[in-house]
């Protein structure tokens, strides 16, 4: 197999560069950083002519200047005379704009999956928010796409830390993570029913966990009000420790006094997002798909 | 011809209205914001099946965000059946980053032609910077492109205003646009000579200008540094008023205190990018565009 | 009385040296800028030394920057000598933060007034929003504080235009602005009635209007959802041309689009907030402010 | 001593939680948000009458909002009956700004000391960037103020991983850090030279270090400029393996790519601003903080 590079836009540097020790190839953090009137400067800092590039991009709090900034950049290695780009972006945005709800709204995602199509020849993602798609192939057709999971590694961390525990899904949708978890530390799970009344005002309902812990899991944490909904109806219901755990830790709004304020112990997070709450790295994860997406080609 | 819609992005409505009433079509503001993470929602508010719909995008101060818009909207627009789409991007951002300075440089311009030509079939825009590339044409290869000149906007609103003056160029690049004005209003120019020290760090030389007032002008004023040397050297040389007038006024930084702090007398812009010293619109000049644009095809 | 001078903060030197020709006075615009970590550098550029200045302010679309670089700009004023400072704020944010609503929130606009109270000997604003006070005297009770209303002029531009009609506010906190701008065109004046049901989602109510045109006129518009309501009830109650007049269009989200594509013909708000539909200036209106502040003193 | 709880600011939630289980405290997350139209939102979770807090503000990154945040938080506080309000701000913005180096400029932190001293009755912060003033008390005269370090955590957490090796000051105001530093660990120290040629343009000059191995320590990295000329300094001077840590982590621009790109084998923080390189927390020093403040009072 050819050599392998591995690049990294910008706050992406340290997931990258523990990736390239995991792998075992040369690390480079790219020139990025934006003018005063908001574009976006990239400078690739080595000889790509020849070579293969994974190139890293956490697009998590900054999702246009983010998808933009990997664009500039695989444009750039091509013009380097890269081999094959392969996009590492460990949080992929736009994915639960995955449908047209009214009429005249884009499927956004099938875009933003078109313009990395045109840019890449792979993609190695974590945990993408699949909901009306159910694989990551019905989205990019045409290029090589890995799917990788943090939720056996989010499941271990907490189980070691705090013991095993059943898993519950706060909603329909995160019944395939509190599935995926749970079967990894080797205990049950439940889904709780989401009514979305609001943007921001969910009611959850369900029957409780027979248990005095329970482990919360997402893919994502956005305004934080699905997880305060859980994690109220578990305290109701008489489960004493709560813990969160998600893969991408988004946080936007109150959500961290939603969380902390409803009774929740602890918030376990992956590093594709940079956050505060980050203590579980998805290099290894990460590392794996993309051998397997070298392996494919 | 077909019938021609014209929607706007967000920030972009007024000038989009207004070229709407020069051109007698209907007008929709396209429903845009962000979500709390960053992403962009967009709406398209009416049946564009079968239409021509020229789509009004304002990128200065945001460009980010407004590429990732017009691509969505275009997107959008496809997807509900309109038979054409004409992007109408008054300011056109990366222009400047029109060649590879340092060895691993995007000449960023060519990305972002691409990703709009994939999207849009013509293009429209006002006094698109072109120092490296000489014609819009030689950018837009694939699309009808039009460029049009708020040049003769600008100069005719100075001179009718202040009396007609000397038009001065603040360095090589800026001939074209002094050139122009002045013929617009049958006077002379003049081209200073710029020494770029650093990136907000400029010298501005040349002879002095033989009279009592004079008008600077520019394509883009962004941290306002050629403009106040420009502006120093003319009022050193016994120049006792000096104007200024760009078409697309950026002026990040402290780009107001430079310029005024240098001895300007007035600051005069279009209305490309939505800022306080737009006195000039450019409604007719891109409705003009949008004509010439609809013939070619 | 003592030479006064005018100083602007970033953003509002057009309003500024507008308002300084009018009262004949000098304008310096501040140097102010962002460091790329987000603190902002203020510099005084003249001499200030025993003379009073007014600060001009312009708060809107960013106001945590806005309410730093003010009371950085007064304080550089007063350790350069300046004898008196008056803040001219033609948009005062935090002003609708003016009760408790929940336990544990705080009656921000208090705090907002007594940080500046702290930095400056007078405040000049431009319809101030008053809801649960009823006189800017009751917020800054330390200072000597003038608001002026930029109705009138509002009102005058848009029956000059379009011709007099009847005025219409979209709920209760609005009457005063549609008593003020009903009186000095001569008409009548209409109150509708609003239910907020959430954050942005609001429900107008009321009779119709007996006439062909209407203009609906707020102190502050945001996200656009209460102009929306009453735009379509009053299209629906057979109102032909509806019309929106506003003082502070702060347009955030999609309110242009919801304004537009309700039906209304035409926006028309002031300079105090930088926006593409600022037709009117207050400059007068602030001069007189600030000449009857001095007076007071 | 009385009751204290601990309350944090968004994005300090994680180092708050941590500070209270160090000290057996109460903690909450504060309900902390932006409105649309960029006004931030406060509110205070839990029952504050008579009781002490602890109000913890991250305020790098998005220092104005940091600050407003926190003296809206303060505030609210009060109001709601705290006995004693106590900062921690491990991150103190504005502490640079510390001379008027241009006629005209404030001293900025002088400003900022005297806002946080009308809003609370001690503070705590880590590493204050102490150039011009030599102590937290010259900065803050009126109330409790502690300033704790966070160099012998980082210096112990480097050597424990990468073995004991001299430490490096890039320039003179660095020493401090670097003699703290090296004093922990038990090796020598060396201080380089800076000259400052522009913002972001600085050469660093000095003898070599002999030794294989060197870490360079800072209170601040910014753009990255001067350690990237401190680790190059060192690299050619023979030093194989060159490291880097410091307290506050803004890394702005492209500080990443500077730094790595010059050779540095690994990058260390603290928590103080949050950041992917933060390895080593400050929660037990500000706990240390925050005891030596209620004992003073």
């Amino acid at each position: 197999m050819k050599k392998l590079l591995i690049m990294s836009g910008k706050k992406c540097g340290a997931l990258a560069r523990e990736t390239a020790e995991v792998m075992g190839t040369p690390f480079y953090q790219i020139h990025s950083r934006d003018f005063p009137d908001g574009e976006i400067y990239v400078r690739i800092p080595a000889d790509v002519a020849g070579v293969d590039v994974a190139l890293f991009s956490c697009m998590g709090g900054n999702p246009n200047r983010g998808l933009l900034e990997a664009l500039l950049a695989a444009y750039a290695l091509k013009e380097n005379g890269a081999r094959n780009v392969i996009l590492a972006a460990p949080y992929l945005p736009y994915a639960r704009q995955d449908a047209s709800f009214k009429p005249g709204e884009p499927v956004s995602i099938r875009l933003v999956a078109k313009l990395l199509e045109d840019a890449v020849s792979g993609i190695v993602t974590v945990d993408m928010h699949l909901h009306r798609f159910h694989d990551i192939k019905d989205v990019f057709g045409g290029i090589a796409a890995v799917n990788v999971s943090a939720m056996p590694l989010l499941a271990r961390y907490v189980s070691s830390r705090y013991g095993r525990m059943p898993v519950v899904a706060p909603d329909d949708e995160a019944e395939q993570w509190a599935r995926r978890a749970a079967e990894t530390i080797g205990s049950e799970y439940y889904v709780l029913e989401k009514e979305r009344r609001g943007d921001e005002d969910v009611e959850i309902r369900g029957r409780g966990v027979n248990a005095n812990r329970a482990l919360i899991v997402d893919d994502i944490i956005s305004t934080g009000g699905t997880i305060e909904g859980a994690a109220r109806l578990l305290r109701e219901r008489g489960v004493e420790e709560v813990y969160v755990a998600c893969t991408h830790a988004l946080l936007v709004g109150d959500a961290e006094a939603k969380i902390f304020n409803s009774g929740v112990r602890d918030l376990i997070s992956t590093n594709t997002v940079p956050n505060p709450y980050a203590r579980v790295s998805v290099a290894e994860a990460v590392a794996r798909g993309l051998s397997e997406i070298r392996r494919e080609k």
